[in-house]
């Protein structure tokens, strides 16, 4: 019996770790040349995207500015959060499937092999277009006992994200726009999330249509 | 008894414009040459503020990064907003009183000459010390039929522009941290904000202490 125990914990860790296997992102280019002030002179919204696929390096700059480590040491991100709870969850939906970003690894972990964009669009089609959907998620429990608060205090967060995001995208030449319309039920039930998540904005970003 | 209403007519506008007056701001600087990624890589909440007042050129940077005009002929801005609201509304708060800022003109219209950094602090001290408080409000009336959703929309809003002042500061080399706390009541009273806007965040502002 206890064999038959160790057994099947040995099976349960190894099917946990091929769950949590990260894929590692490389380095964002600190170098990118954009300054603040033209950021924020160029930064609108578009709703139109070529197909093209974005690359890893791309990717790992948006998820770099989005919410990344910039203090390493101290643990902490490019964006504020209440009470430092860091509680903004960034989903990378694309045709490979949905994948968590991992600030401190700067990594991503697959959590679905399903191509969700078209539950990221909702009723808005175009947005289903775009190679890349982000997804902004506030996870509750990271407020711990500061619960009264937590649903004004993720929606707050998730705009900070979102913004370095837009601002971002600016910066590599991409077009997006913050979005508030999704099929949440959907989402909730492909990654298997309860209501202690608030599925707060997402974000379709792809190269300007040629 | 005509012209009686005339002449009231005439003193009610003069009293109008008197307290419409709007105080024209610098141009913002746009060759300041900081990069969005240098921004996001030192950008960090600070709690000490040096005394020493802020120039108008520098409070006119500011703003202008928080929800200035970035598309004059379309009348747009730096942060998106839901269905383009454009509902937060930024106060300027120093020891001249209580200003707001108009994006449309780059201009400050006073709203009050009380000194309201104590208020804008609330329970925590150390926000009364800078020299500049800014608090975002967001005004619901600007969704119009869209009540339903005001209060999330103006909550995520708030965050975009947050984190466009929290990055100018950290190219303009100022300390701050976006901060919920403050003492509403006394705002709303002071400024004669009713509840169909809501108070949603504030910036302490100020140079590193020396």
């Amino acid at each position: 019996m206890r064999r038959t125990i160790t057994l099947l914990s040995f099976v349960l860790l190894a099917i946990a770790a091929q769950a949590q296997q990260t894929i590692k992102l490389p380095e964002p280019n600190m170098k990118l040349n954009m300054t603040l002030m033209e950021a924020l002179e160029l930064r609108h919204s578009e709703r139109t995207y070529d197909k093209r696929e974005i690359q890893p390096e791309v990717l790992s700059q948006i998820l770099w500015a989005a919410c990344g480590y910039n203090r390493v040491d101290q643990g902490k991100i490019t964006a504020p959060s209440a009470i430092n709870a860091q509680d903004i969850i960034v989903f990378v939906c694309n045709i490979q499937g949905v994948f968590r970003y991992e600030p401190k690894e700067h990594a991503l972990t697959r959590v679905s092999k399903q191509d969700i964009r078209t539950a990221v669009a909702g009723r808005q089609a175009f947005a289903a277009e775009a190679p890349l959907s982000l997804v902004l998620v506030s996870d509750h429990s990271k407020f711990g006992s500061h619960q009264n608060g937590a649903a004004r205090m993720g929606m707050i967060d998730s705009g900070y994200v979102s913004q370095n995001i837009s601002l971002i995208c600016t910066a590599l030449g991409l077009n997006t726009v913050p979005r508030m319309t999704m099929d949440s039920d959907a989402i909730r039930m492909e990654l298997g999330l309860d209501n202690t998540y608030d599925l707060l904005l997402n974000h379709p970003i792809g190269y300007p249509a040629k």
